[in-house]
């Protein structure tokens, strides 16, 4: 998504927050995901955030009302303009859903998509080892490959001509979707965000002039591994060195 | 290891927390680890628990000092029983050790196995994967084997006689793991410390006195999502509801 935003909203600067400490969020209760929400939140204000995007599908599907409800500043997730765009681009109408478990459970696509155009046709699939198989490295894999056919067997049975990827992780396993659905659109929620993102900021120019220019990106992580630098440059395709977020729950730790 | 306890140590009460809110702990880094650790460890001593077990291999490696430091009741830690088991069952001196992102660069098996007994050469390999595949439930997959090939392969051949498994999920990759590797001693972490415990138990009376008899296991989880019952059930045999325990940095969410 941080990719998205830097391409697509290029002069903009991005303040990111990726909370390590607590995730995968994908197999979390909604109340520990939306409790997680607003801590993150509230920090990404405090540090001067004008304009919040909640880079998440799982925690868009279960938080974004409570994170509405506390905050004023405009919050953009990834559910609505990710459905408005599969209705537009679906001809059958017949539109399939990946995400995490708790995506999936939540149920949020099929609700927004039967709020957006209700004779649209809902199918889902959640894919709990598709996050682990990226963070590994083995998006392109035989074994990504195989899990994918398993995952998603059922899904290429009902006639679908859309599929929405609903997780920021999953465009990186695009191929091996695509070698097992078949012809198909696949959407993107990263880059139909960032548009949605790019007609709203043209659309309000005095908020536009609130946001920081120049490209002073900053990214943060509620915890620090390693191997997390190595993993993000090679995402964003440019050298990352995060720094550590010192969160309420997460106080610094003693002598460190 | 809960299973292990009750199936090993009959008649004694369990206090199980597993702390779901932030768990996986395989790729956080030692300072997550350790708060977690102490909180966690908090939490169960002042719900009346006068023994703890570490049953958490990441926990172990990285926070075993900062708890024994912290905490004066007995502690026992999954290390230090396994590998003087594998020591005792290798016949070539040659010891492999698979286990988290986060066990595997602690390098805490080494260390201990080098202590122990310094001529003995030691392997290791990180699985990252194996964790998600166990709770996906897929341990017996061909997907499973697939990985199980691609993690093993160097540490095939390396003619070690022994494998420490050094995850408590990894037992229940056994099968895939043991036809991956052939002839050879799979040391389960989980067996090694509970018949450690009832040496220690044997050994100090006034301890055993003061432990809550009964079978009256208690079950928390710091999240509780519902596919949990299911899966703890499965796991031990006999139906677990988990209770939600609060702890200081997950305080109870309003309203509920």
């Amino acid at each position: 998504m941080a990719r998205e935003v830097i391409k697509e909203l290029p002069g903009f600067s991005i303040l990111y927050l990726g909370d390590t400490a607590r995730t995968p969020y994908g197999d979390k209760s909604p109340e520990a995901v939306v409790r997680y929400a607003l801590e993150d939140a509230e920090w990404l204000i405090e540090h001067g955030a004008k304009i919040l995007v909640v880079a998440c599908n799982t925690m868009s599907a279960v938080a974004i009302d409570a994170l509405r409800d506390r905050f004023s500043l405009p919050i953009f997730d990834v559910i609505r303009p990710t459905v408005e765009e599969a209705i537009r681009i679906s001809t059958l109408k017949r539109v399939g859903i990946i995400g995490t478990r708790a995506t999936i459970q939540s149920k949020i696509y099929e609700k927004t998509i039967r709020a957006v155009n209700p004779d649209t046709d809902v199918f889902s699939a959640a894919c709990p080892l598709f996050v682990p198989l990226v963070e590994e490295g083995w998006a392109e894999s035989s074994e990504a490959r195989s899990i994918a056919g398993k995952y998603l067997n059922e899904l290429k049975s009902k006639r679908i001509d859309t599929l929405i990827l609903g997780c920021t992780h999953y465009p990186f396993l695009k191929s091996v979707i695509a070698s097992q659905m078949g012809r198909m659109a696949l959407i993107d929620s990263s880059r139909a965000v960032v548009r949605h993102m790019r007609a709203f900021l043209d659309a309000h120019p005095q908020i536009t002039d609130q946001l920081l220019k120049g490209n002073r990106h900053e990214f943060y992580l509620t915890d620090t591994a390693a191997h997390y630098n190595e993993i993000a440059s090679r995402w964003v395709g440019f050298p990352i060195g995060f720094k550590k977020a010192v969160l309420n729950s997460l106080p610094a730790v003693e002598g460190k």
